[in-house]
Order: structure tokens, then C-alpha cells, then sequence
């Protein structure tokens, strides 16, 4: 491609909305476009990129047997509702009718119209398992688009779905998925961590997310410094340090009015004990009703985990009103005198039995000192509803150390198991060899497109701009000319003609300084920039310079094709013996 | 690919939803699944061919320049606005509002966008001329979904957009463009007709749609049986039969009560004249303001042609409410006696002032005799606003006969000009190379890769299927077991091998009867059947069948491979002599 007939339009200067590497740099090198506000146009070079990725996906999908599809963004809203999604999502499902009002919704997901297709067509055991798979726009209209690429509200997602007779089926099939997501990411040149994670919305019985470490990662996620253990810190088990402090003769309970004393610092000085001797107390409204949440007072709840234990699908804060109602206050909330009431309380497992711990005393400026736990109240529904901590022991070694990393969710993979197939939501069943219905067994898989683009960028850049590994590169190559003799664009056309038939050239034409058009191919990210000269030309030299290494060398004419071949060779992902691959396969 | 672990569940019966042939095969070969009416999944199979359909246009696109882009379904509300499309397009254009109250449109088409990106980046003469195309996903609600996938509501179409530095450059593109177009189609086995049509919302100053001549299509167009002359029925001009049999002294205008004499047979009987011998008028509202149409009694008003000469955006049927406020009444319409009222009448030039014409009275059961234009009214506002007839006269040539024909749009080519860069749009300017401000005039050209297609299917197909040309054909060749010894697995897994290295090849693997087997090969209209079967391994043959042609060839073992290129070779779309290309490129 030549430059001069190419779409480049780079901005030296830092775009003001952009704050991340990846944001910016996609940004400067007119890679992306916004429409509004997490909403972007790929712009040629960022198409390129796109569908280099794309293409990785694609291989890896149909090496595991994947069938592509296309779906439909519109969904029409019936199947949303068997489903009980159209109900569950809040307003990142958008919703519309059509001229006939009759309802639709913009697909951000398509469990519902693959369960659809599954429930026609996959009628026998003989059809089974099957995968099918499609990169398809995807519409959620997210809270805070953010970040660029990284979280938006429009893009491209690659969603699998297997269908499976039986559960053991679907788990024979799934470490070959959780592979291909492995290979698919380190294709792209990343390293991604797959860690237990929450099903949320998406329901079923098992779930990977895979992180890219990453200082802009808006996802959080825990590892053991010993062990192979990484979660998701919402789905995290962790060792909590057990208190036993309970003095042979535990005192009575006692009312202590705390006028003035709000903060924890200010109640840890007023009661003249640690964090860990609180009771913190906090009330939610699952699904409409009042639940309290009781952690020790150096925890924190995790509403994941508490919606999960109470298989909630709407967990919200506790309103003023829904307090009011039983009688209760804000800041001082208990599970102690609670009695009368028929409010769940879930306690959490870092509570225990043999420690005297302060509470809310369930009134204002009251609190409650030397509650015991089976003496003051009764534990009738213990739970670990406790965010991990970074630095809480590893429940799964019993040696390690959690570690609290940030993050960015490449991929997710979920076996969902019959939740779409059942009989209260889509109901679908198949013959299996012995003429008996059977139940069909799912599981979904997703990566977005753009997302993984972005992260490329936020792990391979530098203060130059972006470095994309020779995958995904929109280039491989790029030939910059400098000086404006004849006999450079002569030798340069030549050099574009040979080498464009093995790589993707771009070839810098134009006539611009030799400052610019070096910038440029730093900032655009093309792994390896050969560079025409009149100087070089001279000396029978031609420079080629390693974006990723910033390695210079100098080749003769007659080397140069080798020379181009075997650096990018080496700059090719190695794929062998890549950290976290399932055996089981 | 094996049959057996491919998506494959074709039906025998015809769907009752299904009328047309290319509706009916479509979901007989489980090429297509609905999802609500005009919106339709591709299932493995149709998403094969759109696959190979959007690479056929892919690379005719690249060849003319383009570069490939991706912009976004949901599109702000504000830059519609400025374009006023967002006031002037009707319900087929969804509207939706995010979270935050925030107005957008489901893009039907990216001139917004495109044209938002063009000012951002496209800057000087030097960025010029430069043609963007995406293949995207657009949505337009349709009244009328139908057909399949002739009709839709959610498609992927190719939309590309052309800028350039004056009107002379888009001139000179445009022939590439269009000549594209005639290949993409040639290259799926279509050969469209270019017609002149009209520019409609999308406006411009010019304007090509590609019609595939077909009983199912539900557009008309017009041809002349002898020059080239092929314009779409809204924009077509014929010689109009002119009547010339004024009396040398005519009589004076006559009030004739009608009462009872309603139908047009019956007025001609009762006048004892000929059809063409009354004026017809029609009342409009053109953007809010009555307008009288009058044309010659054996014409039809022309909706297009009216509102193209009135520059109206909205044209409907004036209502009873607008007639009777200006004292008008519905049957007896006429454009004698409106001096006192500021009526803006339009008569067409098939009414001259040569010929005594029976008019409508203006009242109730009124008619006037002996009309005479130009002494009972004036003709101030004359226009070609009639509907061309089958047999009226080519205009172009002066003796051909113009011919109607019902045909499917494949695609549609614009000259847009500055109609979206205009100050009273997006404003849309760069600076020459004399660094003056110059505003940049634009193309814009679409084809729907469904609907091409299921085009294709209606085109080519039989009383047992589909017959698909190569060159966008799922597979290119079925091998079909019959019978089940080991050795015809053998020699088939054999043959899957060395043929599949060359083609896409369906390797019916299942065990099934001969029967169904062979009927499915036909439904799915693969181009080559190749049989292995116990009797033709005896006789050391192999049957090979031409779907399109019904030939039946047998051959040794060592012809075979040969012997499917040289028949696919034969099959392959003709591109040279293409019918109506453009010499001016």
C-alpha cells in the first residue's frame, strides 16, 4: 500500500479525552474515530487491524470444530422474555419497538437466538455436539464508556456456543475452548491469565475470565504468590485469620451510647479495640426484599458473593424507606435484637463464635458492646460473603499469599449448562440413542474484538507509539524513502514490489521530511521499517530498524529479503509451551 | 468438511411462510433461519455463501481503490439532524434514546458518518480523491419484509463512499465504480442491468440502479427494444402520443351534470370520447401545501416525477380536510375555475393545448366539456410528470418501444455531489492546492449482500434445489457415498483428502440412503457431485455430476481431479465482453 494513497491521518498532538496508552495511541495514528461517546469507527488502519484479529480468532474456532454464523442485531423481545433477561438486564439492554410496536432488543449477547436455532435444528443425538460461532456487532449501552476501545458501547464480539448431550460432554469439550482462548490471545502477542470467575447474568455452572494484567484494567483479579490459584475477586476465596480471644468468663453485653462517634476510626478510638473486633452490617434489597449482610469489621461485603449465596438477580443498596419500615437506622445497623423481625440475616464466615465483637445497636447513636455470636444472636445463615484482601492467605495451598491484581477481561468463557435449555426458560430437548428426551447441555464462550486490539496496544507501546506484534500488525513492513532522488524512489518501488509479495508493505511515498515520516512509522507501530536512502544507496547499504527492539541493521540489496524474513520470524509469537494450557484435552 | 459434523438439516417440505423460490430453498437447505419477520440468522451454510459473496466485492472494491473501513450501527441523533434526514426519513429509520435520554438512529446507511470522518481527516487536495467502503450491518424497518431474504429489515450491506476535489473527479471515478458493480454480479452469475434512476432521500445529481430481471422482483423498470436506453420506471421518459384534433372553430366549454357517472368507463361512455380525450387531476400535499396534477386521462401520475419537480420532501395524497378548505371535491377535480385560489397546478406535457378535453367541475356531479388549455386554463407550471407506459415510445432512439420489466435492485450507485458537504448540512470543505476553501463533492454506492444473494438462488435454480455458481458456492464439490463397505470409506476419505487441498469440499459421510443423499447434494445445489460407490469401484469409475447442466461424466481414478478443474473451470462466471460496461474508465 502506497502512503500516499493510503488513509493516514497522524496527530502529534495528545487527543484531550484520551488517557490511556492505548486510547491515545489508536487516537494519534488515526487507527479509530469516535462517533460519540464509546461509539468508534475503524478507520482503515484500524479495520486492518481488526481483521487480522479476526482471522486468528476464526482459525482457532474452526480448529476446535467451530461453525461461523451470523445473527441478528434486532432480537425480537419474546425470546428475551422466556428467558427472563428481558426483565433481569437493566438499561445496558437497549429496548425498542418497531412501526407495529411490536418490543425488540439490540442483541448484546445471543443465548437466546442460538438456544432458538438449537431448539429447531439440533433434534437428535446424531447432531451433537456442535459449535457454532459468529463476530457480530454487538449494542450494550455501558454506564461509563471508557478508555477507548477498552470499554465501549458498540463492537465486534466473537460468541461461541456448544451444544452438548450431557454435562460430561460439555466438560470434555470446554478445556478445548479454554485452549484456543489461550492460543487466540498469545497469537495477539499477550499473555493472558485465565482465573475462576462469577457467571453474573450469563447463570451456569462453571466460568473462566481471561486477564491481561494491566495497570488500566478497570477488572480486578487475585493469584497466589505459591500456588496456581487466580480468581476473579468476586468469585476469590481466601484464608481469613481466625480470632479466639474469648476470655473464660465473657462479660454481658452492654448498651453504649455513642453520640458523635461515627467513623470506624472514630469508634475504634471510642471502644479502644481493633477493626477486627467490629460487626459491620450492611442492608441490601434482593429481588424486594430486606436482607442484612454481617462481616467482620476489617471486611468488606461482596455483593457478588451475596447475591450468588441468595441467588439473587436484583441486589440493590437498602432504601431509607425499606429501613424505616422495620424500624431500623442506617448507621447502626445489628444483627443483634433482631428477633421480632423476619429480616435474613447472612453472616459472614470470618464471624466466629469465640470473640466478643462491637455492633451497631440497631438504634441511633447506640452501640453494642461484647456481642457474642450463639449468646446475643444466631448465626442461622453463615456464608463467605467477604471480599478477598490482598495479602489473606490462599485457601487452596494453605501457604501462598493472595495477591490483588488489575486487569483487563480479554475473554470469558462459561459452561452454562442447561440454564438456557430448561424447562422455565427455552425449553429444548433432543432424542438421544435410546429414542428418550434429553436435555441439551450449553456452554458460551466471548471475546471482543476491539477490546483485544486495545490491549495489544496497552501492553506493546512505547513513548514512540504503539509496537503490534507482526500478527496483527496492519504492516509488517514499512518502506520510508528519504531524500527525493530518483534513483531512491526507483530502488524503493523495486523493494516494494518484492517484498509486497510475501508481506503486507506499506511504503511510505510521500513527500514529506525525513523527521515526519520516521515519526510516523514509529507511531504507527510497524514492527520493521526499511529504510531507502541516498547515503544507504551509496554505501550499497539499506537500514532496517526493529520496532520492538529498536535493534538497527544494515543489509545488502541481496540480503535484505532473507534479513526481513528471519526478523520477523523471531518476532512471531512462540506458541509452544505457553503457560496455562489445559492437559485434559 | 464431513457432513456428518457439519450443520446440515434440510427440510422436504416447503415452509408455508415461503413463496419464492429463493425463500423456499434458502430455508429447504437450512441456508437461513428466521429470527422475526425480515430478520433472519445465517446459518453455517448461508453464512459460507455471504462469506464469499463479501470477498467477491471485497476485492472489487480494493481493485478501484477502496479501502475498507468499519463504522457503527448506532449513530448520534445530532448528525442526522444536520443532514435533516432524521426530520425527513419515515419509521423505517429506528430511532432509540440511551441511557441518559440521549438520542441516536439505527444507521440504513453511513452518509453521516462517513461524510463527519471526511471533514475531521480529509483536509486538503492532497487527501483526495479517496474511496471508503465498509460491509456492515445496517438496520431499516421495513413496512413490508418479504421473500426471504429479498426483503429485509437487518442486512449486511456493502456501502462505499467516494470523495473528491470537483465534480470532474467524481465523473471520472464514477465509470470505475460502476463498471465494479457490473463485475461483482458477473462474478456471482448475474448479469444486472444499469438503468438511470431516481436519486430519492439519498439526492445527488445522479444516479445508476443494477436490476436483475425477475418475476419475484418488486421493482419495474423500463428498456427500449431497440437503442440502450434503461431507466427505472419513477425516472423513465417516453414519447408521449400527442393528440392533435382541435376542430378548426372550437366549440365553447360546456357544464355537463354528471350525476350517477362515476367510473372512467362509465364518463367515457356517457362522453362518448376516448380515454385520452379527459384530463386527470390528482390532488397532493407536497410538504404541507395542496397540489393539483394534472396529466392526459390515459396517463398516470408519476408520485416520483411530482415530487422531484416540486423539490418536495414529503408527498402524500392530499386529504379530504385540505380539499374541502379550499372548497375542492374528490372526484371532480379539475384545473379550470381555481383563478381565485393559489393553487399551484402541475400539468404534464401529454395534455397540450391542441386537443378538447373532458375536466372534472370542480363540484359535485359536475363535468365540462369542449376544455380547451390555454382559453379555459393556462398551463403555467408544465412538467414530465406521467408514469412511462409498456409501448409508448423511446425517447432516446425515437423508434424504439419502451418496454416495462419487473427486476430485483442489486445495487444502487450515486452521484451525491455536495448534497451532504453543503453549508446548510455538514459543511464540509478542504483546502486546493492554491489554498483556497473548496467544498468536497462525494459518491456513494450499496449493494446487500443478502439479497444478491438470494438474487443469485432465484436466478439459479431447479425443481430439485439450488444451483449454485462456483464461484460463491458453499462448497464446489460433494462427494456422495453410496452404500456402505469399507472400501468406498476408504477410496471417499481418500478422494476428501487430495480434492479437498484444492476446493471446498462437502464430504457426505453420513449413513444414509443413496436417496436422500443424492437429493440433499441437488437441494443444497452443490456445483460438483462426485460418487463413490461399490459398483464404480468394480468397474474402476467414478460418477461425476454437473448440478447446473445435469451432464453425467464417468472417470478412472487418475482423470478425476483433472477432470472436476476442468469442469469447474468451464462453470466459472464469463467476465470478458461484459454487457453495458462503461469504455470511459
Amino acid at each position: 500500500m502506497r502512503f500516499s494513497r493510503y488513509f493516514v491521518h497522524t496527530l502529534f498532538e495528545v487527543p484531550k479525552e484520551a488517557e490511556t496508552p492505548s486510547h491515545i495511541l489508536l487516537l494519534r495514528g488515526s487507527y479509530i474515530y469516535p462517533a460519540a461517546a464509546g461509539i468508534y469507527s475503524l478507520l482503515p488502519l484500524g479495520h486492518r487491524v481488526a481483521e487480522k484479529v479476526k482471522q486468528i480468532i476464526r482459525e482457532e474456532m474452526d480448529g476446535i470444530d467451530g461453525l461461523e454464523v451470523t445473527m441478528p442485531v434486532l432480537n425480537p423481545a419474546e425470546l428475551w422474555k422466556a428467558t427472563k433477561r428481558y426483565y433481569d438486564i437493566g438499561p445496558e439492554l437497549f429496548r425498542i419497538r418497531d412501526r407495529r410496536n411490536r418490543e425488540f432488543v439490540l442483541a448484546m449477547t445471543h443465548e437466546e437466538i442460538i438456544t432458538d436455532i438449537a431448539k429447531k435444528f439440533l433434534r437428535s443425538y446424531r447432531d451433537l455436539p456442535v459449535m457454532l460461532y459468529q463476530i457480530q456487532t454487538k449494542i450494550r449501552d455501558e454506564a461509563r464508556p471508557r478508555a477507548g476501545l477498552l470499554r465501549v458501547r458498540e463492537f465486534q464480539m466473537k460468541d461461541a456456543y456448544s451444544f452438548h448431550p450431557d454435562f460430561e460432554d460439555l466438560d470434555r469439550y470446554y478445556p478445548r475452548i479454554y485452549n484456543a482462548y489461550l492460543r487466540v490471545f498469545a497469537r495477539c502477542g499477550l499473555q493472558a491469565v485465565p482465573i475462576e470467575a462469577d457467571t453474573g447474568i450469563m447463570g451456569g455452572t462453571g466460568s473462566h475470565e481471561f486477564m491481561l494484567e494491566s495497570p488500566h484494567g478497570e477488572d480486578q483479579f487475585v493469584v497466589c504468590t505459591q500456588c496456581d490459584y487466580r480468581a476473579n475477586t468476586e468469585k476469590a476465596v481466601g484464608v481469613k485469620p481466625a480470632l479466639n480471644d474469648l476470655p473464660a468468663d465473657p462479660p454481658p453485653m452492654e448498651r453504649v451510647t455513642t453520640p458523635g462517634v461515627k467513623t470506624i476510626a472514630q469508634l475504634m478510638d471510642f471502644f479502644q479495640t481493633s477493626e477486627d473486633h467490629f460487626l459491620k452490617t450492611v442492608a441490601y434489597e434482593a429481588d424486594g426484599e430486606l436482607v442484612l449482610a454481617v462481616v467482620r469489621g476489617d471486611f468488606n461485603v461482596s455483593s457478588t458473593k451475596l447475591a450468588n449465596h441468595l441467588k439473587a438477580v436484583h441486589l440493590d443498596m437498602a432504601s431509607e424507606e425499606a429501613l424505616e419500615k422495620e424500624g431500623l437506622h442506617g448507621g447502626f445497623l445489628s444483627p443483634v435484637g433482631l428477633d421480632g423481625k423476619k429480616i435474613r440475616v447472612v453472616v459472614d464466615t470470618s464471624v466466629n463464635e469465640n470473640t466478643l465483637y462491637v455492633a451497631g445497636g440497631n438504634d441511633v447513636d447506640l452501640h453494642l458492646k461484647n456481642v457474642l455470636a450463639g449468646r446475643n444472636f444466631h448465626i442461622s445463615d453463615p456464608a463467605d460473603i467477604a471480599e478477598v484482601r490482598h495479602g489473606d492467605g490462599c485457601a487452596q495451598c494453605g501457604s501462598g499469599t493472595l495477591e490483588i491484581r488489575r486487569g483487563i477481561e480479554l475473554g470469558h468463557t462459561f459452561k452454562l449448562g442447561t440454564k438456557y435449555t430448561a424447562p422455565d426458560t427455552m425449553d429444548v430437548t433432543f432424542l438421544d440413542a435410546e429414542g428418550q428426551n434429553r436435555r441439551l447441555v450449553m456452554g458460551c464462550y466471548g471475546i471482543g474484538v476491539e477490546r483485544l486490539m486495545a490491549s495489544v496496544v496497552e501492553s506493546w507501546h512505547d513513548e514512540a507509539g504503539i509496537v503490534w506484534p507482526v500478527t496483527i500488525a496492519p504492516f509488517q513492513v514499512v518502506i520510508t524513502t528519504l531524500g527525493k532522488k530518483a534513483e531512491v524512489d526507483a530502488t524503493a518501488e523495486e523493494l516494494y514490489r518484492e517484498l509486497g509479495e510475501r508481506w503486507d508493505v506499506l511504503y511510505d511515498d510521500r513527500d514529506e521530511s525525513p523527521g515526519v515520516k520516521l515519526k510516523d512509522a514509529d507511531l504507527l507501530g510497524i514492527p520493521v521499517r526499511v529504510v531507502v536512502s541516498q547515503r544507504g544507496l551509496k554505501q550499497g547499504t539499506f537500514e532496517v530498524k526493529v520496532r520492538q527492539t529498536g535493534e538497527v541493521h544494515f543489509f545488502r540489496r541481496q540480503e535484505l529479503c532473507g534479513a526481513v524474513e528471519r526478523i520477523l520470524g523471531d518476532l512471531a509469537p512462540v506458541l509452544e509451551g505457553l503457560p496455562w494450557m489445559d492437559e485434559n484435552v
